[in-house]
């Protein structure tokens, strides 16, 4: 069976360095707080765990910001800790707080018991993947039936997941985690290599399930020491990478990786396989772009406090990163490919009008300078 | 009048890239809440501010690392935010809590009546630099008075004070100190400017108490976006560094700048006209070296939760970063100059006797490199 066509499918080309007439744009966390019809949702649903463990609901909110704007992009509406969740650890949301582990991982038998969980654990999310496929499909001018826009699937990097599990929640030291890593390595090393056949066979059951993309959140890369990063966290991030399916409904399905502060490593990070690679805001595109040359794709990478400024500012802030960019240009492996996106989630107090400037700059700006780059190369 | 002479000069030598017998080790926050005598001083005090503020105790907690321990420099004990609270803010310490301002800077009205403070305000805090250079007095094996080590004076980047002075406090997210700053970025250069000629004036005046090195804490120019950073923070710290004398007491008074997360601008760091750059931990110290070379030492660079690992890998890691930086060598400028430090503050919870592992490691594999280096040499 062949997928129904995109309707639009500059996301994807873009993830694998093909020309596209505009830039590609979508927002981490798009689907979320700063929209009142999130909120709405989540009321009507009880709680996030509520929310995330619905396939109706999940679906309801992944189309929420596309009904809104035109972004070229959905991602799945999920959280980050299902997979240790499906592990036993336990997870729950206090009100007002992050997530917590009833059970987190601090010891060797703690660690010893770890186990790749059975993916019907998790068919809650594969079930949303698919339902918001269908929840995706409309029909074109022609009375066909296509999809609006690829789905992206998700997971957070082993190393990420690991953190939590370790430190139970969040935290803002990494002290119990990292005590773990440079007091042990022989235990973290074990953990983070269940954790990664955990995290592949969950992208993978994602990709079955209809994602048709991938990426892998490695929102804590950037705590870890040069050195440590590399053996800690991009070699298990490697690992998953490795281990996906790349190939689906007949079509290519790119990977995504997104190391939060990472920017120091942003020439390994580029040789682990992966076809896009994340930036945040902390690096300049122009100088990312040379030095991955067309080994990959980049995404980013603008501040998502710039969405507190006024709409005139989003727009030239949004302008400037595709200016450092500059227009996509043909090199050896195929084109430099840019997808534009913020450089970390969007925040909670972000005015949604604001992100209609930078949607709406993001397109214009970007047809523009292809525009231009065309008009000076028939010169 | 001349200052009597450093028993130990190995810190401020290697800052002026100067050969030195061993690479000279302090830590960032050494005078604090892991050292049990700390708390001890603390509860005596009645309050940070209590000690903070004191003289006597700041001259206290101030030697008490280096009565463990063999360090090679001290650092005044204060408070970051001293500045913007003679300014009139109205700073508070609120019982297991962070910093609070009274009257946070947030419209035109208040950046309008920022002024640079009368430095008599801040007459505690050169009190202290002078009581601290007293109090390091000894006498060497020739009955002759001498200072043990040189002293540190500090202040907080002008960024990094206005990160405090808008937030009103700690931050996750920066929300309202970016927003000032991509809403109004008029008002943002205008408070900049002002908070730069204070803590230039701030630290001159720690040198002419007796501060023998400054060393000024981007703790949060790593937060801003590329560009942003270049503008709003570093050209700051560039007019502070410029605006302060370099020598006092017939000696030269290095400047160190350290900003977290600022890797990725190294270089443009390096050209601020500091004589030492401090690093954190995501850094590869033989990658920063060759970024730098003879232009500044370098400071730093061992991830403050190694120490919460068992003495022996302490002693390995320090070994580990004292490698990737190398023997230093004689270059165009001078000596290439490293000095041990941590990425970041020492950590509350972390073992005093591990601090020892770490200072024994560092002098003593430093002065192992040198020999093997003299030793090849001399092959």
């Amino acid at each position: 069976m062949t997928a129904p066509e995109l309707a639009n499918d500059s996301f994807l080309r873009a993830c694998l360095r093909q020309p596209t007439d505009h830039t590609p744009v979508w927002l981490m966390r798009q689907a979320g707080r700063y929209l009142p019809e999130y909120m709405a949702t989540r009321t009507r649903a009880g709680s996030f765990m509520g929310l995330a463990t619905s396939p109706d609901y999940a679906t309801e909110v992944t189309l929420q910001p596309l009904d809104r704007w035109p972004l070229d992009a959905a991602i799945l509406f999920s959280d980050i800790l299902t997979v240790p969740d499906a592990m036993g650890l336990g997870l729950s949301f206090a009100a007002g707080e992050g997530p917590r582990f009833a059970h987190p991982v601090r010891d060797e038998a703690a660690v010893a018991a770890l186990r790749v969980p059975d993916m019907a654990r998790l068919r809650y999310v594969f079930d949303a993947v698919a339902s918001i496929r269908r929840a995706l499909l409309t029909s074109d001018a022609e009375g066909r039936r296509v999809a609006r826009v690829p789905l992206i699937g998700f997971s957070g990097s082993p190393w990420t997941l690991a953190c939590y599990m370790v430190e139970g929640g969040g935290s803002d030291d990494y002290r119990l985690v990292k005590t773990m890593l440079y007091a042990r390595p022989d235990l973290m090393h074990r953990m983070l290599g269940i954790v990664a056949d955990a995290v592949a066979a969950y992208l993978n059951a994602q990709i079955d399930a209809g994602a048709q993309a991938a990426m892998i959140f490695d929102s804590w890369g950037g705590v870890l020491a040069d050195g440590v990063f590399q053996s800690f966290s991009l070699a298990y991030t490697r690992r998953v990478v490795q281990a996906l399916q790349r190939e689906h409904e007949g079509r290519r399905v790119p990977v995504i990786v997104f190391t939060k502060g990472g920017g120091l490593w942003l020439d390994e990070i580029a040789g682990c396989g992966a076809d896009v690679v994340g930036l945040d805001w902390t690096m300049d595109l122009g100088r990312a772009r040379a030095a991955v040359g067309s080994r990959v794709a980049l995404q980013g990478n603008l501040d998502p406090a710039v969405l507190f400024a006024p709409p005139q500012t989003v727009a030239r802030e949004a302008q400037a990163v595709l200016d450092r960019f500059g227009a996509p240009q043909r090199t050896d492996g195929g084109w430099d490919g840019h997808i534009f996106n913020l450089g970390h989630g969007i925040q909670q107090l972000t005015p949604p009008e604001h992100v209609s400037a930078l949607v709406e700059a993001v397109h214009t700006h970007s047809r523009r300078l292809r525009g231009a780059d065309a008009a000076r190369a028939s010169k």
